[in-house]
């Protein structure tokens, strides 16, 4: 009984998400889901790659956390559209909430739209939100051994983002373990090194990035 | 109707973890539930707790984590019993694992047990596993406004760890925005300020950690 329950709301959230897929490709929009431990650097990164561009492409961001509107004061200060989604406990973004968030958009005027989850390696991993690519970011402070502890959000990620790499000296992040334990999971992922503190590697993101964009 | 489902499945969780708060009071264990974010250093505070108190204090641990037993690994190898749950997936412990976990330890020679959760700071908050005490790690490289961000963890805990503070310098944690939102939430809270790299701060929470085992 407990699965028929949750195969309902499964598939409530699928119809949702094929939805919103479906408005997102009408209007040309490349969608990011942009995921992470809380304090990996996604809302940082996302700044960076606004500063980058935003002059050459059109974004928009969704920012997801439980309490606060702190990250899409952030986006905004940066001139870019974003809406806050706050999930008041829920520990991972669905259909329904990005729904919502996308009818406060001006999805016509958008090549790009990325929504940051909420801070969490478990959860979102397991929620389609009808984007086109996965985009992981893990801090060198996190340790390496969070790619085997965390398979699933590490396996279906396009990119992942390697944060806070001037932080390396002073951790035991174990370079080689990450690169082979990545690659083993996900054989054909994007791997950057970054830091936003120094604006390293994010030139290279974000010439990735935008050979994503559709052209129309 | 999910409403009811969900109430049944909580239902179930409460008998399962009220048994379990029997056995471990009848043989005299302080449990402690210790949270935090992948990465902010749980193990590592372990190791640290470990290596302080183990001559005095007999002392066991639960280790959750989604896959792997590199973490078990880590605490037998520092001398102390422990038994590693995988939850292959699920995004905190939960009472029938824990009841699992205790029938493989000696709890009659146990008096402070420490259940490490998994790497999240939304889920585990959610749920009681019979602890006596909930502590958090935070680590400085996640930043300060995970606290109003992720309030449930920081405001049930009697103690939070702030971690990795020999990286103060190279980030841009505001250290009095933290005490403030955290007392704020959390008015009772004792607050230790840690660098296990360092030993710093591990003396004074292992002489108040201490102050809370139970004397038969």
């Amino acid at each position: 009984m407990e699965i028929n329950i949750g195969q309902h709301i499964l598939n409530a959230h699928q119809e949702i998400t094929a939805k919103n897929k479906e408005v997102l490709l009408k209007h040309g929009v490349l969608t990011i889901n942009l995921m992470g431990s809380p304090g990996a650097g996604k809302t940082s990164v996302l700044e960076a790659l606004i500063s980058k561009m935003k002059s050459s492409v059109r974004m928009a961001v969704i920012e997801g956390d439980l309490y606060t509107s702190k990250d899409a004061e952030r986006i905004e200060a940066s001139g870019v559209p974003a809406v806050q989604i706050n999930t008041r406990g829920a520990c991972h973004l669905d259909g329904k909430m990005i729904e919502w968030a996308m009818q406060q958009l001006p999805l016509a005027d958008v090549d790009l739209l990325i929504i940051e989850n909420i801070g969490n390696l478990v959860c979102p991993a397991e929620f389609d939100l009808g984007e086109d690519l996965r985009i992981s970011v893990l801090s060198v402070t996190e340790g390496e051994d969070k790619i085997p502890k965390y398979p699933l959000m590490f396996k279906d990620s396009a990119a992942v983002i390697l944060n806070k790499v001037d932080l390396l000296p002073y951790t035991d992040f174990n370079m080689e373990d990450f690169y082979r334990d990545l690659r083993l999971l996900n054989p054909d992922v994007a791997i950057f090194e970054v830091s936003c503190r120094l604006d390293k590697g994010m030139d290279e993101f974000t010439v990735w990035l935008k050979s994503k964009i559709k052209t129309n």
